[in-house]
């Protein structure tokens, strides 16, 4: 089970993660992908942590048909160039030919809002603060497991306001209270929260914020988006309102959506040479015992303690494994469970059971602890607090250590031309300077950074202001004066 | 809001309940269904309480792809008359032909059994106890919000064992250790337990068991099944391992399913004339809390009251909700939530701040109850149980009273000719008896009813022997020896 180093070729080191954790493996189908138990479980845990999070924040969930008629699409088209040609089509049903053809939802905006156009007719049916949970399908020539598939599992949320400082605010509170929350406090992933330069916004949005992450490669990974969308929706679908006032007026959108593609995420983030490291609050198993040995009589007596201990630790919400497969011996064990990223491993054999206690090891190294029988509880539970607090410490070093102010562009440049980390410099906002990078580097703007203090004040007062570069910068490209901080850096 | 009489027309009110809960509507699509947030909300119960239960009795969650080249059910057709002619087909994919075809499942045998075929080599990879939640596609002509439309959401279990026996207690434990105890224990509806007749069972099952339940207008709707499948699918698909002896067998399989359709039951089981009547365990909510008020200073004592009396629920993980809209009056309100089903309903004014006191009242009826405030808590819980005792127990009654043994075929044809509700009569196993059953009154054989000790031993013994009818017994439609006992019914 030794996988290729990260260091030597980190894409051969993802797949091979991913196979040997028995995480996800490639479907039949040109592009699809089969979630296999340990990958699918991380993501339930995901699921839970982000679902938690939009319902307290006043959302609901529904859902809304896979199966979109083609029409619609072509409504959108009209005004944006949306996702018409990358999506996938039925034609045939129950043997015949359909009169329209239907798409596969690449995202759910066109049905959501034509729909909505019956659900509202006064303020008074306004917010509303929808989501799903779903399957959405784009056609990928290129695909990579979690990372870009022909079908992949999402959130979608879609809500409709009254004002655009509403839609703003909401914009700006999922991104907070939703996804940073999660990716940073649960996954303990650290990044850049910021806008998306004009170029890289979702079709159709006046802005897209986003939380971009450092992959140990030292690549960028969107890891969720939220839009501000504006009235665009609302104007083709016809979402009109009767207003407070009496007047009437469209209504204001956002959407927002984090994916499977975070797993991906999750494990180039934290992975190391010897597998998966994953957070606390998402591994699907927290501690695995190993039980150790040689004889009947020994198992029974150990497997009781390991089952007792087991117990204890369930009893405070901790998730254990007992890994008592006869037909693996320890060291293997060891090993997989390594591999596929549980926090703490605790061993107890015969003379464990003699001496009252048992051998604590992490998944981030150190020395080998024993651990008496009856302090192991509080052990376990602070060691899995320190597990967290270390992994996003190491993840924040890694990030700083790879964040780069170049003093020119031929710096900038050199640096970019790899993938060096992050580069954070003075831009003119204009798209063909923008455009000028990525073409020399192959890297691209991956948000205007925003400071907490911005992002509060979106969500207090529904506006993206913030204050630009000091007077008299210039953007590092052209010499013009610069309107904006951006971060550059290439991307999955 | 007034709900057409379920005595008058019962399909007329079901659809209007569904519209004014604002549970489910249709969608653009063809036969297709947007779940709104009070069905999606009650869905989202259902699977909480059946995943629970797939977890406890050792499965894993996993997720396959939505699409399946259409050759793979080509191999499934040259052994078993499936789904070939019912499914929906996607051609295209970003804007060309795609060389082959790929279908929208409308189960996942095939693309899950042609997967074992790798994932199995020997019995040390056996068992494999999966499970997916998903949204499959059938090709509809006559859609039925919940009950039959062309897409729906459902889990569907799929596992592989070394033996018969191991496959047919597997088939059998989920009937009853996670169907039935939700459907009973949580739903609140009663029902029958057997197997289905041969013309009846799943394409290529061996034995099909199903939970069949009686709905409010008599007729039947099948809640769940679960199959044994025998080898059919490792030998189409060449799931072949090394058995423990060192020869090479072929993998014994079981699937098994719960969907969305059990909303319609739920709706049709516990609904009366003013609505859905929702048990506990699935409510969105349980307590609803109407506070009355005339001006502004009463408002402000009594939300602070009904605020605190919403913690003080919310802390026993009563799931509570404050009606506060200004906009409606209480009247409104209460017939609001009455007609969506939520189970107690709390209402306090600026009269019962002074006597220390609130009024609540069951949607199942009967007086109002004046509860003091320092009893409200302790009300309220035992007040949900004996919500739930009396929900199944009415159910359980009308289901016995509705119950038939004709003594003569024409006595069951009779019964049979209308929805009057189950006939129970032994039947001589041939498919020709039960075709003319079906001819002559457009009833089925909805299952060949097991008792509880038959479900025990197959869970136990891994067979579905049972004691079938006494002997000298005589198929009540031909004569004949009869072979079992058997529930006729027109259903959904």
């Amino acid at each position: 089970m030794a996988l290729p180093k990260q260091s030597e070729d980190f894409p051969a080191w993802y797949q091979a993660v991913i196979r040997d954790a028995g995480m996800a493996e490639n479907g039949l189908a040109r592009g699809s992908m089969v979630i296999k138990p340990w990958g699918y479980a991380i993501w339930e845990q995901i699921q839970r942590a982000v679902d938690d999070r939009i319902k307290a924040t006043g959302h609901e969930n529904l859902y809304f048909p896979t199966l979109i008629p083609e029409s619609l699409l072509e409504r959108e088209a009209e005004t944006v160039e949306g996702f018409a040609p990358e999506v996938i089509v039925a034609t045939h049903s129950g043997g015949k030919k359909m009169e329209d053809a239907l798409i596969l939802r690449p995202t759910s905006e066109t049905v959501i809002w034509d729909t909505y156009s019956r659900w509202v007719q006064s303020y008074r049916d306004l917010p509303l603060l929808y989501n799903q949970w779903a399957n959405v399908f784009r056609a990928e020539m290129r695909s990579r497991l979690f990372l870009r598939t022909s079908e992949f599992l999402w959130q979608e949320g879609h809500t409709a306001h009254e004002t655009s400082v509403d839609a703003i605010k909401e914009t700006a509170l999922i991104m907070r209270d939703v996804y940073i929350d999660v990716i940073k406090n649960v996954l303990k992933i650290p990044g850049f929260v910021g806008r998306k330069s004009e170029s890289e916004r979702f079709p159709g949005a006046q802005e897209t914020i986003t939380f971009e992450t450092m992959m140990r490669d030292k690549k960028a990974l969107q890891s969720c988006t939220s839009h501000y969308l504006g009235q665009l929706f609302a104007k083709t679908y016809g979402v009109q309102f009767q207003t407070r006032e009496g007047g009437l007026d469209f209504a204001y959108a956002t959407s927002w959506g984090i994916s499977t593609r975070i797993i991906g995420g999750l494990i180039m983030a934290h992975g190391d040479d010897h597998g998966l490291r994953l957070p606390t609050g998402v591994a699907p198993k927290q501690v695995v015992i190993v039980p150790i040995y040689k004889n009947d009589e020994q198992a029974s007596a150990v497997l009781e303690k390991a089952n007792a201990i087991s117990t204890d630790l369930t009893t405070k919400n901790i998730r254990v494994k007992i890994d008592d497969r006869d037909e693996y011996r320890p060291g293997y064990k060891y090993a997989e469970w390594e591999l596929k990223g549980v926090p703490l491993r605790i061993e107890i054999g015969p003379r464990d059971l003699e001496s009252k206690s048992v051998m604590i090891s992490s998944r981030l190294g150190g020395e080998k602890q024993s651990v008496n029988f009856d302090e192991l509880t509080g052990y376990v539970i602070k060691a899995l607090e320190d597990f967290d607090s270390q992994l996003l410490s190491e993840a924040q070093s890694f990030q700083q250590d790879n964040v780069f102010t170049p003093a020119s562009y031929d710096e900038m440049r050199e640096f970019l031309s790899e993938a060096n980390g992050f580069a954070l410099a003075p831009w003119n906002g204009k798209a063909d300077s923008e455009a000028q990078v990525k073409k020399e580097t192959k890297a691209t703007i991956r948000c205007l950074p925003m400071q907490d203090d911005d992002l509060n004040n979106a969500v207090q007062n529904g506006n993206f202001k913030r204050p630009g570069p000091a007077k008299g910068t210039k953007c590092i490209i052209t010499g013009e004066p610069a309107t904006e901080m951006a971060l550059f850096a290439q991307a999955y």
